[in-house]
Formats: C-alpha cells, sequence, structure tokens
C-alpha cells in the first residue's frame, strides 16, 4: 500500500515530512515530483489519494485506489471532477481550524463593534475622542450556513456575549442560538442582522447567493464577514452596496481568483478589510494525524469520517 | 435626603437623568451647575455624593453625608484626598465593563497572535501574503494585577484558548490559571509572556512599576497591553524598548496625562496602538443602577459593595 500526496500548487514537503512520520511503514509518493511515466509505473501501488485541487480525471489513474482523502474542508474543487471514482471521500475538518475560523470571526465582530477602525484612524489624526456603543448582547451577528463551521462560529460569538443567530437551508440546532431555516425565513434573519457571517459551502446552488436582493435585506449599515468561498458573494452587488453605505463595512478573507488580483477595487477600498484566506491557519501536524487516523480506519474496515458525498453519486441515486 | 453628583469634567446630564429615573423620590443635585453660595446653602440636605474626581477637600462641605459612591473603579484621585470623612466609600464595579475590558483585552491578544497589524500593511500595499503562526494555547499572556478587572480579563482570555497566566503582590485563585506571587515571583512570570496585560491599579507602590528593569524581563519580542492606568508604565523605559524592538508592540488605553498630549511620541510610533481610554465603556444605565442600589443599601442599614478603604485610614489604624 501507498500514498500519493498531491497539495496541488501548494506546499508538499511539509505534509510529506509529517505524514511519514505518522505513517512510517507506507511508502508516499509527491506527484508533483513525478512525470506521467514514472506515474504510470506506480498507479497500481496507490491505494491512498491525499489530495487538493487535484487535475480532474487524475483519479481513474489508480486502480487499486481505496479513498481519497481532501487537505481541506472545502469541496467544490472535487465536485467539479466527473469523473471520480465510486470510494470514500472524506474531507478535513480540523477543529483547531474551526477554532481558529471563529477567532478570526470574533475579533471582526469585535472590530465591528467597538469600532476600532474609527480609532485607528484618529490615531493618525492625533485625535481622542470615545464614541458610545451598545453592549455585546445588543449587537446580532447572523450566521449563513451552520455546518461544522458556521456552528463554531455561533457558538463563540454567544460564548462571548454576543447575540448570534443562525441561519441555514435545513433545520439545524444550536444550543442557546435561534436558528433560521429555508428560503422563507431568510429575509427575516437578515432583517435582525448587525453583521452577516458568510459560512455557506460553495455549490452550484450558493454561487452569488449574497446577492443583490439580499443585500438590500439587510438593515441599513450592516456589515459582511466572508470565511468562506468568494463566489458565494456577487462582487458587483456587494461593491454597489459599500458604495452607497448600505453595507457599512465588508471583511473578506476569501475571493473568486486568489491570490486577489492587483485591479481588484476592494484592495483599496476604505471600506473593506482584505486577509489573503488565513481566518483557519491548518497546522500540518494536527491535520496530518487526522488523515492518518482515517487511512488506519479504512485499513482496519472501519468507517473514516467526516465523508462528503460527491453529487455525482446524489444524482446517480435519484 | 438629597444626592450630590459631580462627574467632575465629564458628563452629568445622562447620570442625572438615569439616577434620577431609579431615585424618583430624592432631589439630584449637580455639582457644576451651582455656585458656591448654592452649594453651602444646600450642604446639610446632602446625605449621599456620587462622585469622579471631585475638588480635594470638597467632602467636608457636608455635614450629614452617608456615604461616597464613586463614578469608577480606580480610586488614585480619592486617596490622594486627605481630607475625606471617615463614610463608606463605594467603587463602581460593573460586570458590563469588566466585561467590555475583557473583550477589549481579548480582541488585542488576537491582533498580536494572528498579526493582524502586518495584514493591514500588507492590504494597503496590495500585498497577498500568509505568515504561520503557532496554536492559540501556545500564546502566552501574562496579567499583572489579579483585582476585579485582572481576574476577569484572564479568564475570558483562557476561556477563548489562550493560555492565560496571573501575577499579584498577594496570593490569588483563577480556576485553571496559573497565579504567581509577590516580588520573588515575578520575574519567572515575566520570562513566559507574549503578551503582558497591565491590570495594577495606581497606589504609590505601582507607579512606574513597568520600569526598565521589568520590560528586561520580558522575552525578547513580547507585547504589552495597558487597560488600567499610564502612570503604572515608565513612558521613557517603554519607548526605549519599543525602540530597539525589545517590545514588538504596546497597545495603549491609558495615559499618565489624558487626553493624551499633541506632543506624545506614542501618537505617531508605527508600533502602537492607541485607544483613548475606552477598554470599558460604561453603560450609565447599568452602572447607574449599582450606584442606586447601594444607595438603598445603606439606607436599609445593609452593607454597601464593593467597599474601598481609603490609605489615610489604613495609616491610621496601623
Amino acid at each position: 500500500m501507498s500514498i500519493l500526496l498531491n497539495n496541488h500548487g501548494y506546499d508538499n514537503a511539509s505534509w510529506a515530512e509529517i505524514l511519514g512520520e505518522l505513517l512510517p511503514e507506507q511508502p508516499l509518493y509527491i506527484y508533483n515530483q513525478l512525470d506521467n511515466e514514472t506515474l504510470d509505473a506506480i498507479a497500481s501501488e496507490i491505494e491512498y489519494a491525499v489530495i487538493w485541487n487535484h487535475p480532474a480525471g487524475d483519479l481513474q489513474r489508480y486502480p487499486n485506489l481505496k479513498g481519497i482523502l481532501l487537505l481541506g474542508a472545502g469541496t467544490e474543487h472535487i465536485d467539479q471532477d466527473n469523473s471520480v471514482p465510486d470510494l470514500p471521500i472524506v474531507r478535513l475538518i480540523d477543529p483547531e481550524v474551526l477554532n481558529d475560523m471563529a477567532l478570526y470571526t470574533l475579533y471582526w465582530v469585535m472590530d465591528l463593534h467597538r469600532q476600532f477602525s474609527v480609532y485607528r484612524q484618529q490615531q493618525q489624526q492625533g485625535l481622542w475622542q470615545r464614541h458610545d456603543i451598545g453592549q455585546p448582547r445588543d449587537f446580532r451577528v447572523t450566521v449563513l450556513g451552520l455546518g461544522a463551521v458556521g456552528k463554531t462560529v455561533a457558538q463563540r460569538l454567544h460564548n462571548n456575549g454576543f447575540t448570534a443567530q443562525g441561519w441555514d437551508r435545513y433545520p439545524q440546532q444550536i444550543d442557546g442560538i435561534s436558528c433560521y431555516e429555508g428560503d422563507e425565513q431568510l429575509a427575516t434573519a437578515l432583517a435582525e442582522t448587525d453583521v452577516l457571517v458568510n459560512c455557506l459551502p460553495l455549490t452550484a446552488g450558493t454561487r452569488h447567493f449574497i446577492n443583490d436582493t439580499r443585500l438590500q435585506q439587510l438593515p441599513e449599515g450592516a456589515a459582511l464577514i466572508n470565511i468562506s468561498r468568494g463566489e458565494v458573494i456577487d462582487d458587483q452587488a456587494l461593491l454597489k452596496a459599500l458604495d452607497c453605505q448600505h453595507v457599512s463595512r465588508a471583511v473578506l478573507d476569501a475571493f473568486a481568483i486568489e491570490p486577489l488580483p492587483e485591479q481588484s477595487p476592494y484592495w483599496q477600498h476604505p471600506q473593506v478589510d482584505i486577509t489573503p484566506h488565513m481566518s483557519g491557519a491548518t497546522y500540518a501536524r494536527s491535520a496530518a494525524r487526522l488523515i492518518a487516523d482515517n487511512i488506519r480506519r479504512i485499513e482496519n474496515g472501519e468507517a473514516p469520517f467526516p465523508l462528503h458525498q460527491h453529487p455525482s453519486r446524489i444524482a446517480a441515486a435519484s
């Protein structure tokens, strides 16, 4: 049994090192170091593909594959590959990463609540002036998408005294947090929002989900934080809403194209804070352990987790 | 029975309004609206002085005073008045304010941990670059002074996954947090610090407590947050430590002179973040309720809280 590592376009060395330590008996090949001929020669040895942004169709090359292990939580890339073998696809959902995403969101919610961007400007101007604020419990944060990320984010905000509420397409429950569901309750959730946090995954149904209409359903002066995927937001609609001050501020960690192109109007927009997709810092050591554990589970005939259902299989089953 | 309100040099109107609602039977006089003659004429009516930064000696004017209620938690101003009548002095310790101070500190600890100031600079430069960080539990925050503020701050940091530890002159206990005590353990606490948070009250013993020697006991590159009083820090020592990068960054909410004078080198220092003494936002409504409750307690012969022991009485007793 061998492992193929293909963190396509990103760092492979540190993953290879740590996976090698955790699974010392198993040969590990790094895709990006091999030419096509070599790949074909070793293809039948490969039992596990540990991948991110792999070339579409490549997974069909390995006839003895037993499992596909993603190097991240998002599935939009593998969902677009229509030739994925019918094997377990395991997402990487690292509690440490969820925790970092929740702390990132909490930081920016506090930045908005306490108006720290105003105080930073005042420092540049040498201006000493306090601004009244409401109490945290009167500051309402609506989390869109209540998967593992959204739930962790909402809980962290709630635990720190903010009024968090959630919305998801399907019914969800989180202790102490109001959860809205489905299209008919979305406008209600949006109308009660000081900060909207996007945690929706990118799917065919969520592309440009945050559009003109939905931004207009937010109260005047609401803010937006995006820690999920750039394409969930209609950038033109957001820029328009920012320019007329309907949306007061946007904190963006994810973009339709990354790295964010030089000519993007977001870079210099005075109401926009940009971070380079770092809300969830991946700690290779902690994440590699989750992957190694899932490989062992499959070897032992146990179910790995969390499993992802590829859309082509859902389509085939219906 | 009447109340004298003297939020000297600050807003009195909103306090007067809310105290009037909470204690409708009691006449309320506003010091700053009365001349000396009028004050003398009503002096014997006054039973409660609700004050902040009152003129030294003024409290002797009221022969029937039953209680002195401070409009804040700090006592350095009243401690300097050597003619305070021997009556209960009640500090204003509002849980809402403690909570805000803890959230303020958490915000800046996260700002330092995640290097958000670097990302803000990168945005200005149009630069997309991620920086590796350690996990929150490996980020050590040392809280100096474990009174009500310090305890709340340390607990909030701990609850959000950071490694908080505390130091106080006297033994203290906080669940899940290592507490150091006394002069002999201070160097140990300082040596294990990524961020030092000053919560020490200003007393004769804490003026310039954070000096050259103690800053040198921090590890290279540690940061400082001051949410207590400016004079606890030796500004010249801090500026020197910042300039040689021994202290990487200082977040200052309190200053020896406030408003911070225009010519202060802090305003434009690239390693300094300044906020205008707003870490604990006072909510007049929530705070006025605590004051009204304490006035009622004294009226009913109960003990108000939290009581402050004036240094002149401690000196007299020893």
